[in-house]
């Protein structure tokens, strides 16, 4: 039994600018894992229709889910609701429902509910409306994409608001062992016990601190039993623990 | 003229899976953007060999440069190098001006150059070096491809190495206004000064601290001038900043 997959699209200049540090990609990736939906890919794109619509039909059609980060507010450079409504070939227009949300919330406020915030209220037809219990203007679900916003705190309250209807797999389990000596030194019986577990997925991330260099052995998997038999053979790995620069 | 495109590729489990905070992508971003190039696009895929290969094919035919980060160490997950030769058809093996640097830096540590540290001597054949000068294992340039460490100081060390020698385009130059107003209040006139400055990129970022909102606008591109154009039409564009929540 395979888990099912899942694509991350982040779309927005501030990203690819370096003036702002992705958190979103980072929350998301925790989040599928716990729900054992494996994290296949990520793509980062400019605000540029063409390249949001030709990134969603290939992430739609090659992973199970896709979810977007970015993009939904209200000014000229929000355009992503328009181009995933394109990229299906799906009508969009402001929506009652939506329209709905922004009214209360915009009269709750005491603010207008001016042409730039209705544009909010765009959703394409047949779409499933997720909460913003943050800010009040929603995202959607089309087919098998999930449209959210790109500030973090609006990010996170639609991942918990829509995480546990998803079909997860068997939760993707994964245990840590930490050798004080370089990759180096590790790599070669590590590279053959990998071999004799190929249902696992054992990662090696060397580290340094302090001057001190060391490395991580994440061994991930479904199968707990499994992951707890390579654990115990990498525990023998080395006779020797030795204090190795790399 | 048009700045030259770059496109970054992220390898690696331990960033999807949500291990580890990717820290490459921001550096990288800064770096370009300082030095004319536009990062156009990046992508994060796993230890996945079609994967890599697809990515880096795709990539280098789009964009002028392409930067990779990680899988370059010597564990069996370290598959970048040979995915990168495979992409373009070309041999590898392990090379003798590689072989050089470790076996040096090997005897100056007093470690034992193994089979799995010479796999990080192997170097597509024709590629140029990246000079590592944290940690010896090079990186290399192949094609229009840049191959990196992911190790966040080796990554930072190699892009220092490169970048100057990257034909950049005029420095990418940006100015920020903020305004203690929601994107929904500032929105309407800020599109029709963004359709004034079509050469310009005006991007809206909103930011909520201590329940005051607030957007955050910044103008790019490279002509300095009309950059200050639109700093003044953006100065005037609310005759009173209000303290409007969202």
């Amino acid at each position: 039994m395979s888990n099912p997959t899942a694509a991350m699209l982040v779309i927005g200049d501030e990203i690819l600018s370096g003036r702002t540090r992705d958190a979103n990609m980072y929350h998301l990736a925790g989040e599928l894992t716990n729900n054992g939906i494996a994290l296949s890919e990520v793509r980062v794109v400019s605000d540029d229709r063409s390249a949001i619509i030709s990134a969603t039909r290939t992430l739609s059609e090659t992973y199970t889910y896709v979810f977007t980060s970015g993009g939904i507010g209200p000014t000229h450079d929000d355009i992503t609701a328009d181009c995933i409504a394109a990229a299906f070939g799906i009508p969009i227009d402001i929506r009652d429902d939506a329209r709905a949300i922004l009214t209360k919330h915009y009269a709750d406020t005491g603010l207008e509910l001016n042409a730039a915030r209705l544009r909010m209220a765009r959703i394409p037809e047949g779409a499933e409306l997720i909460e913003n219990p943050v800010s009040a203007a929603p995202g959607f679900i089309l087919g098998n994409v999930f449209v959210m916003a790109g500030v973090p705190s609006v990010f996170q309250a639609m991942v918990a608001g829509v995480i546990h209807q998803l079909s997860g797999g068997r939760p993707l389990l994964s245990q840590t062992m930490r050798f004080m000596v370089g990759e180096g030194t590790i790599a070669e019986p590590l590279g053959a016990l990998a071999a004799d577990f190929p249902d696992l997925s054992i990662g090696s991330y060397p580290f340094q601190k302090d001057g001190v260099y060391g490395t991580n052995i994440v061994v991930r998997g479904s199968d707990g039993g499994l992951i707890d038999a390579a654990m115990i053979r990498l525990s023998n790995l080395l006779p020797e623990v030795t204090d190795d620069p790399e």
